[in-house]
């Protein structure tokens, strides 16, 4: 069992593998990249894995288990928490410790052995996000779980592994996150004095000035934040107001699609491939209605995070929080609204 | 000038070059390493920089400026914030930004072209030391600055850049970082509660069992935390409760010098020689003795935190804030101990 153990000093918890401990030296050699032909992820090698919790072959039939499929889901082999026991609050003199509680799933985007989201179909895209929402859905059923974070590491330096095959991830927790908190908590406190959601102004003041804009569909806008941390960091916001991604309509599927895709193209395209995570903020499970997140509803607003990974966090950004910038946002989004498609 | 802008939701501050910004190809092309006979940190290359703020040929003759020099202060060539001028708060919308002013400074460790601290005399670090104590005293003076972190980037995948020469750099902030903040508090919340120093109860129960203590000087422990949040990662601790590395002793220079050397030396010759980074953590300056920070000389514990960079931070850490340790500090202890030095 993985444990949960916090820092006696700022509370901040860290998942430490404490039984399949990594070995000193797997830190040391250099890994090599898994071959297309032993990809546990492709068509064909469903052996490889352990039996899926939901495939997907089709956008009109939802729940259809086959081995006809365009997107499945899977537990993780390498699952940084687990889904049996309990949670077990522990101390440890000065420290206090967790078993490391929680559902990780892989959400394998595609069939065919293609590394990059931006080269799948529109429609295998928004199948995909039927994925995400449909593990949403069935993981809110676990009273354990307070929040779900949905998220994918593409290339080496973006923690993306070994294997190549695109997926995301998804890891269940039974606290909710200290980022996620934050996030939750700034939204509220902008609320409490403007009575408006601070998303809403956000995208309202982003299309006044287009300075940050990159794309616009129908329903969502994609733009480069004010206050962005990393170059050629994008972001994608629902135009309605909406804080749950499980609350998605159908109809808004394919053009999340479209936009994510046009998105990850032009980074590919215009950034020579680069590595980058991607993050679906989304407000945590609801079930009472009463408490602190009452008005989550009103003053929170789902979005997607996408993260290129350029330049290395480095010294002064651990130390502080404090994150650098080397390149203007306003450049960043003019780059990538040019990127010839 | 730089421009510290803040994220509308969370409040994060980010530090954004708005008028130097970096092009995108440079993002895209693959930087090569400077060679050695240009380096502009050896001995004979002053010309190459700006004038020195500090250098230091001996640890007796403590403010001695000179050509014959071991250690050496100097103006950053791309500051991240800028010295002259005011911070100007203002809004744009529903953002804030603030002028980017305050000082960035390189300590060059040594006149030769060595690369790692860790390769250093244990008489050259206690300089360097010196170097670090006497910057923080100069700095205090600026009324404008709030907080001084020293910090180190070892190797490029730390942030190191493209010149090998071993160096570290401090940043003078006109705000106290969230991230020093948080560790305030999260001491100021345990003194509050058990009228003890968190870090002095974490070094007596760390002396006890012996688990995860690596070296031990007369002065000083080198452990890794019970919830590291990398593999590898280690911190130094004074034995004797002091808050801040301005009040080192001049008996414990040479000491932290010896342990300090020690400690990178196992991770070198252990693992690889890995990147890491190395981060001061000591309380900020205390002008007014009123207020919050009124009890920090009892609550806070200044000590050095050294993380290798052995694995990338991916998106489930962005997202959630929580980190994921993929060995048992005890197991990475117990290694680090045995490494032949």
């Amino acid at each position: 069992m993985p444990e949960l153990r916090k820092d006696p000093i700022i509370g901040r918890w860290v998942i430490v593998s404490v039984e399949h401990s990594r070995k000193p030296k797997d830190f040391i050699e250099n890994l090599s990249f898994v071959e297309e032909g032993e990809c546990p992820f492709c068509a064909g090698k469903e052996y490889l894995t352990p039996k899926e919790i939901l495939s997907l072959s089709d956008s009109r039939q939802k729940y259809q288990k086959s081995t006809n499929w365009q997107v499945r889901v899977i537990p993780s082999q390498a699952p940084l928490l687990r889904i049996e026991g309990d949670l077990d609050r522990r101390g440890k003199g000065v420290f206090d410790v967790l078993n490391g509680i929680g559902a990780h799933e892989v959400i394998v985007e595609s069939p065919q052995h293609i590394s990059n989201m931006a080269d799948l179909g529109e429609e295998n895209i928004a199948l995909v996000i039927t994925a995400y929402v449909e593990r949403l859905r069935d993981l809110e059923k676990d009273k354990r779980f307070k929040y779900v974070l949905i998220f994918k590491n593409y290339g080496f330096s973006a923690g993306g592994g070994r294997i190549m095959h695109t997926r995301s991830q998804l890891i269940a927790t039974p606290v909710t996150p200290i980022r996620v908190k934050e996030e939750l908590f700034g939204s509220k406190r902008y609320f409490e004095f403007r009575e408006r959601c601070v998303f809403c102004d956000l995208i309202m003041q982003e299309i006044a000035t287009k300075q940050r804009v990159v794309l616009e569909t129908d329903s969502f806008i994609t733009i480069t934040p004010f206050a962005s941390r990393f170059p050629f960091e994008v972001w994608i916001l629902p135009r309605n107001h909406n804080c749950d991604f499980m609350n998605l309509r159908e109809t808004e599927k394919l053009d999340l699609a479209k936009i994510l895709k046009r998105t990850l193209l032009r980074l590919k395209l215009g950034l020579n491939d680069p590595a980058y995570n991607m993050i679906v903020h989304t407000a945590p499970f609801r079930r009472e209605k009463e408490g602190y997140w009452k008005t989550i509803d009103q003053d929170y607003h789902w979005h997607i995070e996408i993260m290129p990974r350029l330049i290395q966090v480095a010294g002064f950004e651990w130390g502080t929080g404090f994150y650098i910038c080397p390149i203007a946002p306003e450049d960043a989004a003019q780059y990538l609204k040019e990127v010839q498609v």
